[in-house]
């Protein structure tokens, strides 16, 4: 049984070459056994949903809306909240890092989200976040895929509950 | 790949006869194919987490706290939330129908909540919920699990997102 | 400073013969220089909050949708959340105890919410919730208004926060 | 009776030249008679608290944990949601308009939260938001406080509720 969740943020509407590398880093999450959790909608929740779905992977999408049907047609479980973009926010809670992949406000706005509950971030693109405390987490860049999906792995197996991340 | 999500509430603390009832929903669901969401931890959501996963099925457990760690051994994918009971409500959004098994208080909320956002649920004991509104759900009281299980699976089916449920 | 916040709930379409009970809580309520919590919306809503707001006092709506105009005329403190019904369990999470209104199946989901999270409930209904844990909240039903105000009020004076009500 | 509710974010630590500037952000608001939403704690949050309440204005305090003990001295509305960090997408969701003052990757993820959900943030320090949406809000840097202010209520004035924000 999959024991690490693993979030997947970025854009909901991309290039190709960012669709590319996001469906790659889903086959790579998909042959290390991890749960990946995502938007579960377009762009880049769409490219990774595919990658890891074509791995035989699991993938969840924590879904805005109320409906399932909302989903894109490769996500395993679909997971409608009704919360609108704060589901964004369950996606980081669920997970124990993050990969981030090319995105606008709202991606920053969960990448930094991680950082402040004390989670690692990989991301493929350049990412500034400010870090001021001992318990949040740190951003670290890495644009291979297979590298940056390595590292988010050993970062959530170190990943621990402190209570003063609560 | 399943198609439907149904829900399985019930008290953290049961008798051995309610824990084996929840264990033959949970059994009965896998069959089916249906990804069950519940709360993951103690009492009816373990026995039915256990019946899921002896059926080789999905089980989604939404839990109340920051770490996945505190999930029951059943879970197939262990969902933190930091809510609190609030997650309560997410495991009703997320599914399409709810089978509510033996409870207290924490569980007639999930119940009549799933009722106020237009969701049926049904009951294996007694249960009574106040109805006023057009749009509201249904509580049906079916004490076989077999029958309650498909009797929600038919109901889930049925379920459609509409606007006013909003 | 008003020092006690207490809900009030109830259903979004009434009588008249209700409307002027949930109107004259409001007026009490107002007198004891409470914070009234509610959903900001029609029927017990409106009725308690056009209470508060002539009787001086300060009435928080918490809104389901995203747009303050949504709240009735007489709310003093509009705050739309986008969660949708999920609000209501910030109704109650807000309050140190809970007045009950006439309802249907979301205003029982509120009541029985505030009962598993440790907070007392006064209704002015009959009402029945199970109680089956030492940390739990009790109902009590009372038909006065003023005397319903004055036992919420006792009751949130002796609300404390316990780490297991978490 | 206030008719706009403005957010004011930032760092739980700050330095006396930042709470100073953050107690005058908050004198100002008050003079202007909005409601002010702000987390509740300490650093900005309580000096921006002090600065409202001096001016005899409304502060509502959305808090991470179940206490309302927790707030600050100076909040007038306490609103404990127990949603931990997640409670600052609430202060967004309340909010017609965001005043961002100096802070770490918690108020960065507000900011841009905001500017996902369509809501302008005006800035007292540098602060960098990608922006790539029609719909999405802009931020301005205007490190003055009362023209900050000024700014923040005529954006949060011309703020409209759009489906596509949902």
């Amino acid at each position: 049984m999959p024991e690490l969740n693993i979030a997947v943020i970025g854009g909901s509407r991309v290039s190709q070459e960012v669709c590319t590398l996001s469906y790659n880093v889903g086959r790579i999450l998909a042959k290390y056994n991890v749960v990946v959790f995502c938007g579960g909608l377009t762009g880049v929740m769409e490219c990774v949903s595919k990658g890891v779905s074509e791995g035989n992977g699991i993938v969840v999408g924590i879904l805005p809306g109320y409906d399932p049907s909302e989903a894109n047609d490769y996500v395993t479980i679909k997971v409608p909240t009704g919360m609108g973009y704060m589901r964004n926010f369950l996606i980081i809670r669920a997970s124990q890092a993050v990969i981030s992949i090319d995105g606008s406000a709202g991606t920053l706005s969960e990448a930094s989200f991680a950082i402040s509950e004390g989670k690692d971030v990989v991301s493929l693109f350049e990412l500034n976040i400010p870090r001021k405390k001992e318990k949040e987490g740190h951003v670290y860049v890495e644009p291979d895929p297979e590298k940056a999906v390595q590292m988010a792995i050993e970062l959530a197996k170190n990943w621990k509950w402190h209570e003063e991340n609560e």
